[in-house]
Protein backbone atom coordinates (compact mmCIF):
# COMPACT_ATOMS: atom_id res chain seq x y z
CA UNK A 1 0.00 0.00 0.00
CA UNK A 2 1.33 3.47 -0.47
CA UNK A 3 1.82 5.96 2.13
CA UNK A 4 -1.26 7.11 4.14
CA UNK A 5 -0.79 8.67 6.79
CA UNK A 6 2.78 10.24 6.15
CA UNK A 7 1.58 12.24 3.90
CA UNK A 8 -1.35 13.34 5.87
CA UNK A 9 0.97 13.86 9.00
CA UNK A 10 3.42 15.99 6.76
CA UNK A 11 0.55 18.01 5.36
CA UNK A 12 -1.03 19.14 8.78
CA UNK A 13 2.80 19.89 10.27
CA UNK A 14 4.01 21.34 7.36
CA UNK A 15 0.79 23.96 7.42
CA UNK A 16 1.64 24.16 11.46
CA UNK A 17 5.05 25.62 10.42
CA UNK A 18 3.55 28.10 7.86
CA UNK A 19 0.87 29.49 10.38
CA UNK A 20 3.93 29.83 12.89
CA UNK A 21 5.62 31.70 10.39
CA UNK A 22 2.88 34.31 9.01
CA UNK A 23 1.53 34.99 12.70
CA UNK A 24 3.81 37.27 15.19
CA UNK A 25 2.92 35.86 18.55
CA UNK A 26 5.81 34.93 20.68
CA UNK A 27 3.83 33.71 23.27
CA UNK A 28 1.89 31.63 21.05
CA UNK A 29 3.39 28.16 19.31
CA UNK A 30 1.74 25.75 16.29
CA UNK A 31 -0.20 23.41 18.73
CA UNK A 32 -2.42 26.27 20.10
CA UNK A 33 -4.09 27.40 17.22
CA UNK A 34 -6.45 24.66 16.58
CA UNK A 35 -7.80 25.70 20.22
CA UNK A 36 -7.97 29.60 19.45
CA UNK A 37 -10.19 28.51 15.94
CA UNK A 38 -12.33 26.17 18.49
CA UNK A 39 -12.75 28.67 21.13
CA UNK A 40 -13.43 31.62 18.84
CA UNK A 41 -16.00 29.21 16.66
CA UNK A 42 -17.61 27.77 19.80
CA UNK A 43 -17.36 29.96 22.58
CA UNK A 44 -18.30 28.59 25.94
CA UNK A 45 -17.63 25.42 25.87
CA UNK A 46 -16.31 23.19 28.99
CA UNK A 47 -12.55 21.71 28.72
CA UNK A 48 -13.78 17.93 27.83
CA UNK A 49 -16.33 19.65 25.12
CA UNK A 50 -13.07 21.12 23.75
CA UNK A 51 -11.01 17.70 24.43
CA UNK A 52 -14.20 16.30 22.61
CA UNK A 53 -14.27 18.46 19.71
CA UNK A 54 -10.34 18.72 19.30
CA UNK A 55 -9.29 15.11 19.24
CA UNK A 56 -6.74 16.05 22.00
CA UNK A 57 -6.45 13.83 24.71
CA UNK A 58 -7.99 15.46 28.27
CA UNK A 59 -4.05 16.25 29.83
CA UNK A 60 -2.81 18.06 26.70
CA UNK A 61 -6.08 20.22 26.58
CA UNK A 62 -6.07 20.82 30.19
CA UNK A 63 -2.58 22.15 29.72
CA UNK A 64 -2.67 24.31 26.88
CA UNK A 65 -6.31 26.04 28.45
CA UNK A 66 -3.82 26.74 31.70
CA UNK A 67 -1.01 28.46 29.03
CA UNK A 68 -4.02 29.81 27.49
CA UNK A 69 -5.53 31.91 30.64
CA UNK A 70 -2.61 32.66 32.44
CA UNK A 71 -1.25 34.33 29.31
CA UNK A 72 -4.45 36.14 28.76
CA UNK A 73 -5.93 34.43 26.15
CA UNK A 74 -8.76 32.76 27.30
CA UNK A 75 -11.09 33.50 30.66
CA UNK A 76 -12.92 30.21 32.81
CA UNK A 77 -16.24 31.36 33.85
CA UNK A 78 -18.66 28.80 36.06
CA UNK A 79 -21.46 27.94 34.32
CA UNK A 80 -24.98 28.86 35.21
CA UNK A 81 -26.23 25.67 35.51
CA UNK A 82 -23.75 23.84 37.07
CA UNK A 83 -21.45 25.73 39.29
CA UNK A 84 -18.39 23.13 39.11
CA UNK A 85 -17.96 23.40 35.23
CA UNK A 86 -16.38 25.77 34.21
CA UNK A 87 -16.36 27.41 30.89
CA UNK A 88 -14.10 28.67 28.20
CA UNK A 89 -14.50 32.35 26.25
CA UNK A 90 -11.95 34.20 24.14
CA UNK A 91 -10.73 37.43 25.99
CA UNK A 92 -10.02 40.65 23.42
CA UNK A 93 -6.76 39.45 22.99
CA UNK A 94 -7.94 36.09 21.43
CA UNK A 95 -10.37 37.80 19.74
CA UNK A 96 -7.86 40.06 17.79
CA UNK A 97 -5.38 37.56 16.76
CA UNK A 98 -8.40 35.30 15.48
CA UNK A 99 -8.99 37.19 11.77
CA UNK A 100 -5.22 36.60 11.36
CA UNK A 101 -5.36 32.68 11.69
CA UNK A 102 -7.95 32.30 9.80
CA UNK A 103 -6.60 34.47 6.65
CA UNK A 104 -3.18 32.06 7.15
CA UNK A 105 -5.42 29.17 6.88
CA UNK A 106 -7.27 30.72 3.50
CA UNK A 107 -3.77 31.37 1.76
CA UNK A 108 -2.54 27.74 2.94
CA UNK A 109 -5.51 26.23 1.67
CA UNK A 110 -5.18 28.43 -1.70
CA UNK A 111 -1.36 27.62 -2.08
CA UNK A 112 -2.06 23.80 -1.20
CA UNK A 113 -4.60 23.20 -3.73
CA UNK A 114 -3.23 24.85 -6.49
CA UNK A 115 -2.59 23.17 -9.68
CA UNK A 116 -5.56 20.29 -8.72
CA UNK A 117 -8.34 19.72 -10.89
CA UNK A 118 -11.33 20.05 -9.83
CA UNK A 119 -12.90 16.77 -10.71
CA UNK A 120 -9.57 15.38 -8.91
CA UNK A 121 -10.20 17.60 -6.14
CA UNK A 122 -13.95 17.04 -5.91
CA UNK A 123 -13.16 13.05 -5.38
CA UNK A 124 -10.55 13.90 -3.13
CA UNK A 125 -13.08 15.90 -0.84
CA UNK A 126 -15.51 13.10 -1.03
CA UNK A 127 -12.82 10.54 0.05
CA UNK A 128 -10.83 12.44 2.74
CA UNK A 129 -14.61 13.24 4.52
CA UNK A 130 -15.02 9.58 4.37
CA UNK A 131 -12.12 8.93 6.26
CA UNK A 132 -12.42 11.78 8.78
CA UNK A 133 -15.78 9.75 9.66
CA UNK A 134 -14.19 6.49 9.85
CA UNK A 135 -11.38 7.75 11.86
CA UNK A 136 -13.89 9.46 14.56
CA UNK A 137 -15.96 5.96 14.43
CA UNK A 138 -12.75 3.91 14.96
CA UNK A 139 -12.07 5.94 18.27
CA UNK A 140 -15.17 5.72 19.44
CA UNK A 141 -15.58 2.08 19.07
CA UNK A 142 -11.65 1.03 20.15
CA UNK A 143 -12.31 0.78 23.56
CA UNK A 144 -9.04 1.25 25.70
CA UNK A 145 -7.64 -1.94 25.80
CA UNK B 1 -14.97 25.78 -0.07
CA UNK B 2 -15.68 23.04 1.90
CA UNK B 3 -13.19 22.01 4.71
CA UNK B 4 -9.67 20.74 3.78
CA UNK B 5 -7.43 21.05 6.99
CA UNK B 6 -9.98 20.29 9.88
CA UNK B 7 -10.20 16.71 8.77
CA UNK B 8 -6.99 16.27 7.65
CA UNK B 9 -6.05 17.27 11.25
CA UNK B 10 -9.00 15.14 12.53
CA UNK B 11 -7.47 12.34 11.17
CA UNK B 12 -4.11 12.52 12.38
CA UNK B 13 -5.13 12.71 15.58
CA UNK B 14 -7.71 10.03 15.70
CA UNK B 15 -5.01 8.10 14.39
CA UNK B 16 -2.37 9.51 17.37
CA UNK B 17 -5.43 8.35 19.77
CA UNK B 18 -5.15 4.88 18.54
CA UNK B 19 -1.75 4.06 18.29
CA UNK B 20 -1.82 5.19 22.15
CA UNK B 21 -4.13 2.82 23.03
CA UNK B 22 -2.90 0.05 21.51
CA UNK B 23 0.58 0.63 22.60
CA UNK B 24 0.83 0.13 25.94
CA UNK B 25 4.30 2.14 26.63
CA UNK B 26 3.48 4.09 29.75
CA UNK B 27 6.56 6.55 29.02
CA UNK B 28 5.58 7.30 25.73
CA UNK B 29 3.30 9.93 24.13
CA UNK B 30 1.73 10.27 21.16
CA UNK B 31 3.93 12.71 20.13
CA UNK B 32 6.67 10.60 20.07
CA UNK B 33 5.36 7.97 17.48
CA UNK B 34 6.74 9.65 14.96
CA UNK B 35 10.23 10.24 15.88
CA UNK B 36 10.74 6.15 16.78
CA UNK B 37 9.38 5.41 13.53
CA UNK B 38 11.79 7.72 12.07
CA UNK B 39 14.63 6.77 13.78
CA UNK B 40 14.08 3.20 13.16
CA UNK B 41 13.67 3.94 9.78
CA UNK B 42 16.81 5.66 9.52
CA UNK B 43 19.20 5.30 12.14
CA UNK B 44 22.27 8.06 12.48
CA UNK B 45 20.50 10.98 11.41
CA UNK B 46 21.41 13.78 12.96
CA UNK B 47 18.98 16.17 15.32
CA UNK B 48 18.58 19.14 12.38
CA UNK B 49 18.29 15.83 10.03
CA UNK B 50 15.68 14.47 12.02
CA UNK B 51 13.70 17.64 12.20
CA UNK B 52 13.72 18.19 8.39
CA UNK B 53 12.51 14.91 7.48
CA UNK B 54 9.50 15.23 10.26
CA UNK B 55 8.57 18.74 9.96
CA UNK B 56 8.46 19.67 13.15
CA UNK B 57 10.78 22.38 14.41
CA UNK B 58 14.37 22.35 16.28
CA UNK B 59 13.61 23.04 19.93
CA UNK B 60 10.73 20.25 19.63
CA UNK B 61 13.23 18.17 18.08
CA UNK B 62 15.46 18.68 20.98
CA UNK B 63 13.38 18.47 23.68
CA UNK B 64 12.06 15.49 22.42
CA UNK B 65 15.16 13.28 21.75
CA UNK B 66 16.51 14.74 25.11
CA UNK B 67 13.60 13.04 27.01
CA UNK B 68 14.15 9.30 24.39
CA UNK B 69 17.48 9.26 25.96
CA UNK B 70 17.02 9.89 29.15
CA UNK B 71 14.07 7.14 28.82
CA UNK B 72 16.82 4.82 27.32
CA UNK B 73 15.04 4.96 23.64
CA UNK B 74 17.96 6.35 22.15
CA UNK B 75 21.92 6.57 21.82
CA UNK B 76 23.82 9.59 20.75
CA UNK B 77 27.07 9.07 19.12
CA UNK B 78 29.08 11.57 17.86
CA UNK B 79 29.93 11.35 13.99
CA UNK B 80 32.95 9.74 12.77
CA UNK B 81 33.60 12.82 10.58
CA UNK B 82 32.57 15.45 12.65
CA UNK B 83 33.21 15.11 16.57
CA UNK B 84 30.68 18.05 17.27
CA UNK B 85 28.10 16.82 15.61
CA UNK B 86 25.50 13.68 17.37
CA UNK B 87 23.99 10.79 15.80
CA UNK B 88 20.78 9.60 16.50
CA UNK B 89 20.85 5.50 16.55
CA UNK B 90 17.70 3.48 18.44
CA UNK B 91 18.62 1.46 21.83
CA UNK B 92 17.00 -2.46 22.17
CA UNK B 93 14.55 -0.63 23.50
CA UNK B 94 13.34 1.16 21.00
CA UNK B 95 13.66 -1.42 18.57
CA UNK B 96 11.60 -3.78 20.59
CA UNK B 97 8.73 -1.52 20.16
CA UNK B 98 8.77 -0.59 16.95
CA UNK B 99 6.96 -3.73 15.62
CA UNK B 100 3.86 -2.88 17.58
CA UNK B 101 3.66 1.10 16.08
CA UNK B 102 4.01 -0.24 12.64
CA UNK B 103 1.38 -3.09 13.39
CA UNK B 104 -0.79 -0.38 15.20
CA UNK B 105 -0.03 1.83 11.98
CA UNK B 106 -1.05 -1.30 9.59
CA UNK B 107 -4.15 -1.42 11.30
CA UNK B 108 -4.96 2.23 11.35
CA UNK B 109 -4.51 1.83 7.95
CA UNK B 110 -6.57 -0.91 6.91
CA UNK B 111 -9.87 0.20 9.00
CA UNK B 112 -9.59 3.89 7.53
CA UNK B 113 -9.49 2.70 3.90
CA UNK B 114 -12.28 0.16 4.88
CA UNK B 115 -15.35 0.80 2.01
CA UNK B 116 -13.47 2.99 -0.11
CA UNK B 117 -13.70 2.20 -4.10
CA UNK B 118 -10.24 1.42 -5.58
CA UNK B 119 -10.83 3.93 -7.92
CA UNK B 120 -11.68 6.60 -5.45
CA UNK B 121 -8.58 5.53 -3.69
CA UNK B 122 -6.07 6.03 -6.53
CA UNK B 123 -7.09 9.27 -7.22
CA UNK B 124 -7.32 10.41 -3.52
CA UNK B 125 -3.27 8.99 -2.94
CA UNK B 126 -2.53 11.28 -6.14
CA UNK B 127 -3.73 14.42 -5.00
CA UNK B 128 -2.67 13.80 -1.32
CA UNK B 129 1.21 12.84 -2.78
CA UNK B 130 0.73 16.45 -4.71
CA UNK B 131 -0.28 18.38 -1.73
CA UNK B 132 2.78 16.70 0.10
CA UNK B 133 4.62 18.06 -2.36
CA UNK B 134 3.04 21.06 -1.94
CA UNK B 135 3.58 21.65 1.59
CA UNK B 136 6.52 20.75 1.40
CA UNK B 137 7.29 23.58 -1.81
CA UNK B 138 5.32 25.76 0.11
CA UNK B 139 7.41 25.13 3.60
CA UNK B 140 10.70 25.89 1.61
CA UNK B 141 9.77 28.68 -0.32
CA UNK B 142 8.12 30.78 2.08
CA UNK B 143 10.37 32.83 4.27
CA UNK B 144 10.66 33.59 8.21
CA UNK B 145 9.04 36.73 7.68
Amino acid sequence: MPPLMKPVNTISRCQAIFRTRKIHADDLKASHYPFILTICRLPGLSQDEIAKELFFDKSTVARVLAYLEQTGYVNRIASEKDKRRSLVYPTDKMLQIHPSIRSANGEWNEKLTQGISSADYEIFQKVLLQMEQRAIEIIETSEES
